[in-house]
């Protein structure tokens, strides 16, 4: 019988832990034992790929750049390729904590972690209402500076009175770069790492030539997107709760062990799931299961060798 | 018959020309016009895998992580991670240009990125004596400061009276991580994109656990090593000059055709190579056809087409 094919997407947690400052041995090990934790899938004989978030990675190289400008005048890197720089990074660290965490259980697989381009639309409507704060915060005056060099950019006040930043767009995933290798490198029995941040943001300037471009795009979006063009059995998105819950953090919270594609727009439209939060993980499992995808489980990372691991979200 | 296997270690001059400052639309043109130089071998079949040095792009991300922890209060990165950085930057425009190049002369390949560890040893006696400055320049307090927090980094006098940098190894590649995956995606017809900068340094800090060292890899010997490894029919040095030369930018000047191994080794011991540009590249040739390579050819890109391209450094 066929191996079952799983798509991993690791949460913010995966990485960095509230109260963290970002050291490499921070990220390491938090790396490891979120890689120990799918160990179990590794013993049940699944085929694994990972995808990835970048959000505190991907804000710091945007700050390292900023700074190496104007320390060093170094020329700042558009965020497509700041994308770029933190799927090596965090990749990396990925690869090199799996490995060592199969090494470690007597497991002998590969992992390989490809740098992965994710196609959006230019006219996707995001792009006529960017939200999607980045990078360092500015003062008006230099806001407006910026804003005389490159005219297209948008920015928005930080609600606490932190200052501006810059607001990019986050428009749909459309298409996976190199989808058809990754889902062959996974059958073969390869954990590949991919799709980092939601993959490197790019778009057809012309036919057949790709640009990048200034966006962020969902990394449980894309894991999704890419779950549903390999064909993949189950999609795991890790998260920092063992279950979703309805009345969350609230005395009538309830934990939900399964929940259908129509109760679970049900729950959305009631207001049950928080925006930046909860909400697009469950966007994301939909379009999953609306897709010919079997189930998807949300849970946080230690509980995947348990037995009812998660809330499965499932076909009605 | 079985397509020919070649492996392309691209120069700095790939991605950064003299007196470029290093934008983001300097170093994506320079790729482009590398990487329709190599449409030639895929117009001849080749199967490609293509290595690439990092320095002027590893040293700016250096810069930008020690402005960023001065500025922003980022914790730096070590240089391991560094070159993690490097290689989702650079592989990332390699794979998008090459691919938009195929693209617009009408081939239909795919084109992958690996981010890559290249295994060295912490007893390499390169670490005894570690010679490659990378990073910032300190003065002699900062850099006082710095060996207090840090008693084993090493530094060094800049001889131009910049000030001090910090000095590290550059030991032999030993390991290639993912080569056996690097030579069956190559063979199945996908260009290759990996060893990035040499590779990302690491060692085995136990049996079975990589980690991470401050040490940068020779990408013409990392690309060489793997050229070995994955058993490559051919493999190209693309440099800044057409032909390797004696007596080079001299009145006697002679471009060479061919040289053998003894040849090779006869003309190095004559000092007619320089340190730091053609002398490692003559040792990284050497290194393949003495390992059972056929042909190692050092030139420039634009020549790739042209039936004499290059100096061909073959066995007696």
């Amino acid at each position: 019988m066929a191996k079952k094919l799983a798509v991993v997407a690791f949460g913010g947690n995966a990485l960095l832990r509230a109260g963290q400052k970002g050291t490499i041995n921070e990220q390491e090990a938090n790396v490891y034992e979120t890689c120990k934790s799918l160990l179990d899938l590794v013993k049940n004989d699944y085929n694994i790929v990972i995808g990835h978030g970048n959000g505190p990675q991907v804000g710091n190289i945007l700050l390292q750049n900023n700074a190496g400008e104007k320390l060093y005048d170094i020329p700042e890197m558009p965020l497509d390729v700041c994308g770029a720089y933190s799927q090596g990074f965090i990749g990396y660290i990925i690869e090199q904590q799996f490995r060592n965490a199969l090494k470690k259980h007597g497991y002998n697989k590969d992992i390989l972690t490809l740098v992965t381009q994710v196609v959006v639309d230019k006219n996707d409507t995001a792009f006529q209402n960017p939200t999607k704060p980045i990078g360092p915060y500015y003062t008006e005056e230099e806001m407006n500076s910026l804003k005389e060099k490159n005219p297209k950019d948008s920015f928005a006040k930080d609600p606490k009175g932190k200052g501006w930043r810059k607001v990019v767009a986050s428009p749909r995933p459309l298409e996976i770069n190199n989808r058809d290798s990754i889902e062959k490198l996974a059958r073969e029995g390869n954990i590949v790492v991919t799709v980092g941040g939601g993959g490197i943001p790019v778009h057809y300037a012309e036919p057949g030539r790709l640009e990048g471009i200034d966006a962020v795009i969902d990394k449980d979006l894309a894991s999704s997107l890419l779950a549903t063009q390999i064909g993949a059995d189950e999609f795991y998105i890790l998260t920092d709760v063992p279950k979703v819950c309805l009345f969350f953090h609230t005395p009538e919270e309830k934990q939900l062990d399964v929940i259908t594609v129509s109760e679970a727009k049900k729950y959305i439209q009631e207001g049950h799931f928080t925006e930046g939060s909860m909400a697009p993980k469950i966007r994301a499992a939909l379009q999953f299961v609306e897709n010919g995808g079997k189930t998807c489980i949300i849970t946080e990372a230690g509980q995947l060798g348990k037995p009812e691991a998660g809330t499965r979200i499932v076909n009605d």
